[in-house]
């Protein structure tokens, strides 16, 4: 089965699925979204994002060559095991989850006939829901592909079509080692821009002239605080370990900070390989 | 004196006073840069920054009418007392810097006839020099002018003025207020973002992909560690106590947030006042 003759079901249309679908328009020979009300239906219908729209995952799911699950990573924890007897024998499944362990490992649990593969794009935006949505959210990005006992090479074949059709570049890990690493790059700097906010509001308590000097600074350093926050909770419960491990460094690295601001030249060299370290990953 | 009548000697020709430079054409009589080469002179005078520029402060400053410290805060600091001696009397003095206790209190020790406040623009960007001034970078931004027992009410009205010139909107407050407001929307959002690049070189060590997966989060969150270093290395040398409030508050909330990942709803609860927060501020 190629992409262009898959009709793919994506399941939940917020800013990744509807994003996805959006950008699948002419890569494939149906787009079938499931959504959760009759009036989100006619949205994603309205707006293009895909061809038809239903709200009964039975019937969204039935035709599907594959499907595509774009919700937080706890509803995509609870529709593995359901979509085990509803999707036909064939049908390949993925995931656009931001952990892996719990997911790959749900996968591995369904029935002989259904194929699976762990997915994770790169991308996002702190905002969500369908009216965010656009077709080149993906473009440019790394779409982590991570592979189980249930991924079939046909099945890893449709997912690197997939990614290269929403203008992604696909890359294969193992669950565990993606969620180390998305603990550090972006479960991690999650936290920091959250706790930013609260430790901000907590002394603007005192003084209201906080929130008026609040800058561009602050404004890109708290951005991801906005995020959407079920899925951040889902992200936060579901890859507990590599969070903690991820946060303990962090607060390893404050007391280092604190200790420098006693010693200038240690400060300043620690300043400098900050600023080479950034520069060296953005341009 | 107003503005439009007034010569104005810009010291140090980076970002933001070559931006300085470009944002007051037209608003004053003439435009003088201090630079401290022969060839930075020329290029602040080809790009426009400038009327003229100079490398001898003396000169620089002997027939201004306001002079704007545009350097780094330790320079700043060592500026002043110089300039005691050169600017002619009656001339105003305002400063840039990112922080202020120190600064009025240098300008304090003036003698009677220069008259001067303490300013900081709320505006920057993460790269420094003045290839990357630009006119606009005022425009919008919150500028705190700091007054001291050295404010005469012509050099403050000259300073607001000044900020208007450039599109920004000014605010008084005094410097204490100033330091520990910033320590919290500023200097602290620069840590978090330096200390994040460190954390994750130190876990990139064992797994390269870590790289290869920070993406637009990782980006955003670490943009301020890409800040000019020895801009910040005096900021954080000139407001420590602050600095340090800031970041024992910090570590404080990461140990609540460690506590929470064992406590779905109050960590549910967290994230919401978080998003609450943030959309607030920003929209």
């Amino acid at each position: 089965m190629r992409l262009k003759d898959a009709t793919v079901s994506i399941v939940g249309m917020g800013l990744m699925g509807g994003s996805m679908g959006l950008a699948l328009e002419g890569f494939c020979k149906a787009r079938v979204g499931v959504v959760r009300s009759a009036e989100a239906a006619k949205e994603a219908e309205r707006l293009g994002a895909v061809d038809c729209a239903v709200t009964e995952l039975a019937s969204g799911v039935a035709e599907a060559d594959l499907v595509v699950l774009a919700t937080p990573v706890r509803t995509i924890l609870s529709l593995i095991p359901e979509l085990g007897s509803l999707m036909r024998p064939g049908a390949v499944l993925i995931d656009l989850g931001s952990t892996k362990a719990e997911i790959v490992a749900a996968m591995e649990r369904l029935p002989d006939g259904i194929a699976a593969i762990g997915g994770h794009p790169m991308c996002g935006k702190e905002t969500s829901g369908l009216q965010e949505a656009n077709a080149d959210l993906y473009r440019g990005a790394i779409f982590a592909l991570v592979p189980c006992s249930r991924s079939t090479p046909e099945a890893a074949s449709l997912a690197r079509e997939l990614a290269q059709a929403v203008g992604a570049r696909s890359l294969a890990l193992d669950a565990e080692r993606h969620d180390r690493a998305v603990a550090f790059v972006s479960h991690l700097p999650y936290l920091l821009a959250a706790a930013l906010t609260h430790v901000e509001a907590g002394a603007a308590k005192d003084d209201s002239v906080l929130d008026k000097l609040a800058s561009s600074g602050f404004r890109d350093t708290s951005r991801l605080a906005a995020s959407d926050k079920n899925m951040m909770l889902d992200i936060l419960l579901t890859n507990r370990q590599a969070v903690e491990e991820a946060l303990a460094a962090f607060e390893a690295e404050i007391s280092v900070v604190r200790k420098l601001l006693d010693a200038p030249e240690d400060l300043k060299e620690w300043i400098e390989r900050a600023q080479g370290k950034r520069r060296t990953m953005f341009q």
